[in-house]
């Protein structure tokens, strides 16, 4: 491995936290909180982030086990730091607590130890929020997008952007990954701040429309009430149901539509079947909840806002799940593992994935009606090739396999039921937030033990980073010194 | 399609499961109880089946299709069949639930609709536990067993045994495949013996031996108590277990054993890793239930009964393991999903499949690494082909995409809660028996309603051969004819 690259880019790293706890203390400023809790870990980033990106290495080889474990490194690296605040503001006093709540924040997940969140300082909760922000698009793509070019032309970060970006194959947008990550932080920021004027049209103040623009931004899901978005009026809910679902969208679509491409972005296969899938999961809720209740626009919209919280794997919701049909339980856990379309800030397997693997299986079934025939798998309209099939079975199967050593730990410790052990590491692993049982929709993470606590911050990172990043980081090979 | 072929095949083995029912007859006399529901469904199996395969066709092309489709619609059709003898005796009026009893019997799944077992017929009983008996090493295989040489040399009859004979590969034990069906065969009746002998050393008459080992040598799991074997005595249940440990295992093993390649037998990698789990399972499950109750003889029998039990997919009982904390549960839905070693009776994903993943897993691990070099899946000593790896990733989406479809549907229908959904599931698609909530050990399932019967059928037939022989009765490539 070559070190002094990576502790460059880990410098870098802590110095764009650094920079970025600004926010969070304009914010202590407004309200007129103390804004110590954000200027120590600020001071602190900031140091040691200079010293260690002070001197740029000679030595540019940047391998791909580089970047992974750079990447695996900088989320654990972050989280260190941004637990600070928690700790410091005292609003979690307990470091492993601060530690998983950062963790959720940065990963997206939005599974939260806090009981009581109306009590919180307001600076706490807009950091809280910020950190799914941050953690949505990446913060290596972020410090890509803000490198300056000299810095860029030296070493290959494509395998930067590899590991952080979600889904089975990245794409450069424009020619230059610098480029590409800028035209993403764009698209990212603009429809924040869509979100942002619609919510602030409804009843929402200009605190709540920021932080839960922040939140759905990242599809993360932590809010701001105690009963997340139950409370809020039907406007709000459709805005954030809408949000959610465009969140959990492959944002290369939206470039597509803003360069006039509308024709080829509607044409996305990835696009089609997510929308058929949110329709259909939409229908069957809907009927088995209406059944259930009453076939009213209430039980519509809740069943939308539901399908789109969970596809998206924010974890917001309308109304408690919990309390419906069984069969609306199985879709939403579908579709927690489903989750959004790759190059997006959604969790889950991705829609893609789910696609290539359902094409993979037909063409299995038809290559034993047809043995000699070439049946190859495409998507959009491309031939697949087969590093990428491969890689797609491959990561379905570590995933299955930290699914299940993750469960078989959690219940070991917790001795809690089934669906409590199964859904919470679903829930974690999938970056979504709340699960069934005692991780219910109104439940928090706080009852569990700290061990429990530190293996589903491990598989929240490993869901954000889908799993590679992760794993290299207990791979010897990665480790040893160029020779 | 060579539907002439086809039917020819149909026609073999209606006739084979024709003669097969005089051995209930002869149960029925002994016990003097009514002939009359073996009698009949037998006259017409041996009638259809001598017309059907009445003149050998003269093309001999059979594909890989052909197989399939042939070893599909032959356990759909000794399935009918099979049933008649509970329908015509009155056991089980209900043509469905019939329907169920005997696809859970020749798929050795062991799940019954019978809520009252010991007021049933011994004949009715005898032929339940047979159908494991038959259904264990296969029904074409059986065939291929009986038939004459000079309809085995004209056509190539490996793909039936490929749709049939469970695991990754098959591999021929002798030069000709007739040759290895009958040697496969002689080790299965040979080792029922041996299960026999030991039995009727214990408390159990003749009657209970016999059907006790019926169903322990096609891991099935009917029993003839109401609970299953918790009422008999302790070296019963060791002997049981040590029994269907041993149906579990690769039969290649015992043939290695048996022509003296002892050193080979005990080499073989699957075998380690199957032994390997069973000990890690038996410990963790004796170590909960332990704490839990207390360390003692009876502790350690049922661990060990019951692991033995679910990862052979046998399905018997000891103990009700409802009752144990929930780490027990989920090790015990680990092994249900893990099953027993390729070429056994077992059912689930295969002992070998799992190897076979897990080291593709760590494959791809290193070669983020190492992206350059060129690493190669081993399995026993040999480096796995390209096709075998990717077979073997298909499988497992394929069979994630029945289970998920299957649990959906079932939660629909029933709108039980989720842990009976799922297990019920997983119970039929591994071919185990008893699941967990409403299906526990204790219950049956007889509860559900008909459309769940059949799609628990589907999934039986699906776990017994594999997935594809039933996939491929949908695909309408495999009923074109030939061109």
């Amino acid at each position: 491995m070559n070190y002094r690259m990576v502790f460059y880019v880990l410098g870098r790293l802590m110095t764009a936290i650094g920079a970025l706890m600004a926010l969070p203390t304009v914010c202590a400023m407004i309200y007129r909180e103390s804004v110590l809790p954000f200027i120590i870990p600020m001071a602190v980033a900031l140091i040691l982030g200079l010293l260690l990106s002070f001197k740029k290495p000679k030595n540019n080889r940047f391998l791909a086990r580089d970047g992974f474990v750079s990447v695996g490194l900088s989320w654990i690296i972050i989280s260190l730091i941004g637990c600070l605040p928690y700790i410091i503001s005292g609003a979690i006093p307990s470091f492993v607590n601060a530690f998983f709540e950062t963790v959720s924040g940065f990963s997206t997940t939005g599974a939260s130890i806090m009981t009581d969140i109306e009590s919180q300082a307001k600076s706490v909760l807009f950091w809280r929020c910020f950190t799914h922000w941050i953690g949505g698009m990446g913060v290596l793509v972020f410090i890509l997008a803000i490198l300056p070019r000299s810095d860029m032309k030296s070493f290959n970060f494509m395998h930067l952007m590899k590991a952080e970006v979600p889904g089975p194959t990245v794409g450069k947008l424009v020619s230059k990954i610098a480029g590409t990550a800028r035209v993403l932080y764009g698209i990212y920021i603009l429809l924040t701040l869509i979100e942002f004027i619609f919510l602030v049209c409804g009843e929402m103040d200009v605190f709540e429309a920021i932080t839960h623009s922040f939140s759905t931004a990242g599809t993360g899901g932590f809010g701001i009430k105690n009963d997340s978005l139950a409370s809020y009026s039907a406007y709000s809910q459709y805005v954030v149901a809408v949000l959610m679902l465009l969140f959990g969208t492959n944002l290369n679509i939206f470039f597509l539509i803003i360069t006039g491409h509308f024709i080829r972005a509607i044409k996305s296969e990835e696009l089609r079947w997510y929308l058929c899938i949110i329709a259909a999961a939409t229908a069957g809720i809907f009927l088995s909840v209406g059944l259930q209740t009453a076939f009213t626009e209430g039980t519509f919209r809740h069943s939308l806002f539901q399908v789109a919280s969970i596809i998206s794997t924010t974890g917001f919701y309308s109304s408690d799940f919990e309390l419906w049909p069984v069969i609306a339980h199985v879709i939403l856990l579908i579709l927690m593992f489903c989750g959004g379309c790759a190059g997006s800030t959604a969790g889950g397997v991705k829609v893609s994935r789910i696609m290539l693997l359902f094409k993979n299986g037909k063409r299995e079934v038809r290559y034993i009606a047809h043995p000699r025939a070439m049946i190859s798998v495409k998507l959009e309209g491309k031939t697949v090739d087969h590093e990428t099939v491969r890689g797609t079975t491959s990561y379905i199967i570590v995933f299955i396999a930290i699914l299940v050593f993750s469960v078989l730990a959690v219940t070991a410790i917790e001795g809690k039921d089934l669906i409590t052990g199964f859904t919470s590491v679903a829930t974690c692993l999938n970056n979504v937030g709340p699960g069934l049982s005692e991780v219910g929709p109104t439940d928090s993470f706080a009852h569990f033990s700290d061990p429990t606590k530190l293996i589903l911050c491990f598989d929240m990172l490993s869901g954000r980073l889908e799993l590679f990043p992760m794993l290299m980081l207990f791979s010897p090979a990665a480790w040893r010194k160029f020779s």
